[in-house]
């Protein structure tokens, strides 16, 4: 997408660094991070300068890639081995992540020249980037038949562009909609404790100039029991081959809702996030993260510094699952590049 | 209840001066404000350095008080009418102001003499706190019932003795319980988008020794869904004839969330809450606060200062709706002083 009359993904690979936009900072500060060695991008997987399914895959990709690149000759396989663990480890509930890790593993074992594994391994991390930036192309072409002129759509978290390496998942749709010329609102739940949509899907429909208000996310029950949402559409970081999805922390509440609410609520998601070793989402690991997530919020001050501050009394005790598994029988529909398929019927996929 | 080894309620008259513990700095900053007039309150009430149901109507009836106290001989009642009137302005959404200023208003309105108005105004004021705290106190002896040994109670924003004059009204019961030596766990919505949760019901329970964990308002149906919650018990800012209730943004969700999950849901609440004039929740009015709230966060840095912080991009959007209605039929009882009634059945404790 275009930030400031500059097009950017959220990942890419030039010569042996990975270049990421700095999630963390975002909206404050633009910046870019670069990641000269694999550790670099574990890093800034697991502190989340990059996050969201895709963009997380595709930086593992490229991670992968980078450790081919780095591997002493002497040490070839160890090296990988130890780097795909390492990049293994930085999140546990992201399907995208295991995915690109061990298609780029895969395709360096085909061959037992260095040089060869070197090509082979950058070429399937962009082949995933690309793969990646179509697929979201796609479920925005496909799902934005969903959204009717002067629809309010709700979604939770960011699952926009900055989620993957462009275009993005559950904001796609919108993307396309805006395009097509319909009239559109976003309702941004703001997705506490990490805020991505108050600051990531906010500053995204900023930019693009579609009309949107951010909520506390105990205000879309309100909004839905008013009737000013007319669809709900999120992402996933993994779906159980039974159609249960994993997503942000907060989901599962806001698909509850829209069931009590006759409100259709869609997840989408490449393909690519569907677990096909997972039989439901009770298999799913769940991420518990620091409580510091919870009891803190960083911000910019007055002077745009950025500035942590604490809410709790101090010594205060706290729990943070960074996400949930809806049930597949609170979700419409699946929107994936390969069309929509009600969650059950996932399995129709598997081959096409 | 006990801070530092002193006895406090959260709010009361000495002299001409009403003393409120300021909630907008608590857990950071344990002060108390003075309020000098009727004004003076008015404004405590409206920037919330005292909120919650019961309090901000002792608060009210102290601040009638007040407004008899100084109001000048030859221009007594005008006077009086217009600080009602600012008072009444206040904070549209919560019963207890409404019934506390009119108390007061009503009990002066006997007498001719400004000397013997002001004696009935403070006595009146006075009898509203006390009615309060032993209204809460009963909730508290009534409703421990509900909680049994190793029960985990999930709660939203604070309805604890911060919140009224003392003892508070969801908390009340887990304070009784406590003193019966049951253990309790009680998960603490956060309760944005000021935190109510996280700053108040956490300091409480901390200052209680009860067991707890601060979770994002998203988690609450991730640990019902696990089987981690037992009971809900929420408070209530005003409650409708036929039982729907108004209460702090995202009680309705964790209603129907606890629903679905056959979860017990209780509010807890004086009979001072119910307007009777109000036949249902659709009549309450919803005040709509300041975007300012959701799109920034005021917490204490490291160095313990008191300090606001932007989470959102600049010019960004927000809506901020501060409560919101449960209908009856998501409740499973309501708590009062004068016992647990079903909401549909709440018109037998109207001349109990």
């Amino acid at each position: 997408m275009i930030v400031k009359g500059k097009h950017y993904k959220t990942v890419w690979l030039e010569g042996n660094t990975v270049k990421i936009i700095n999630q963390a900072v975002l909206p404050h500060k633009f910046e870019i991070t670069e990641c000269p060695d694999h550790q670099r991008t574990a890093r800034a997987i697991s502190t989340m300068i990059i996050r969201g399914a895709g963009a997380i895959g595709t930086a593992a990709g490229f991670g992968m890639a980078q450790a081919v690149l780095e591997a002493p000759e002497k040490d070839f396989e160890a090296y990988i081995r130890n780097a795909r663990t390492s990049l293994r480890n930085t999140r546990p509930t992201a399907q995208n992540l295991f995915y690109s890790i061990e298609r780029v593993f895969r395709c360096i074992q085909e061959t037992t020249d260095p040089e060869q594994a070197r090509i082979r391994a950058v070429m399937e991390a962009e082949a995933i980037a690309l793969e990646d930036i179509n697929a979201c192309k796609q479920i925005g072409e496909i799902g934005a038949k969903l959204i009717q002129n002067n629809f309010k759509v709700l979604t939770h978290c960011n699952a926009g562009w900055l989620a993957f390496t462009d275009w993005g998942t559950a904001l796609s749709p919108i993307y396309v909609a805006k395009r097509e010329h319909k009239n559109i609102f976003v309702w941004v739940d703001e997705t506490r404790p990490r805020f991505q949509g108050a600051r990531l899907t906010a500053w995204e429909l900023q930019e693009e100039q579609i009309p949107y208000a951010v909520i506390a996310d105990n205000a879309a029950g309100f909004y839905m029991q008013r009737g000013e949402v007319d669809l709900v559409i999120v992402g996933s970081d993994r779906i159980a081959r039974n159609g249960d999805v994993a997503n942000k922390i907060g989901t599962y509440e806001k698909a509850v809702l829209a069931k009590e609410h006759d409100i259709p609520f869609y997840v989408a998601a490449p393909t690519s996030t569907i677990d096909w070793d997972c039989t439901h989402g009770g298999d799913i690991p769940i991420e518990e993260r620091s409580e510091s997530e919870v009891v803190s919020v960083t911000g910019r001050d007055e002077v745009n510094n950025l500035r942590t501050v604490f809410i709790v009394p101090e010594g205060a005790k706290a729990r943070n699952p960074a996400f949930d598994v809806t049930p597949a029988a609170y979700i419409t529909g699946i929107i994936t590049e390969k069309g929509i398929v009600a969650p059950e019927k996932l399995a129709k996929l598997k081959n096409k």
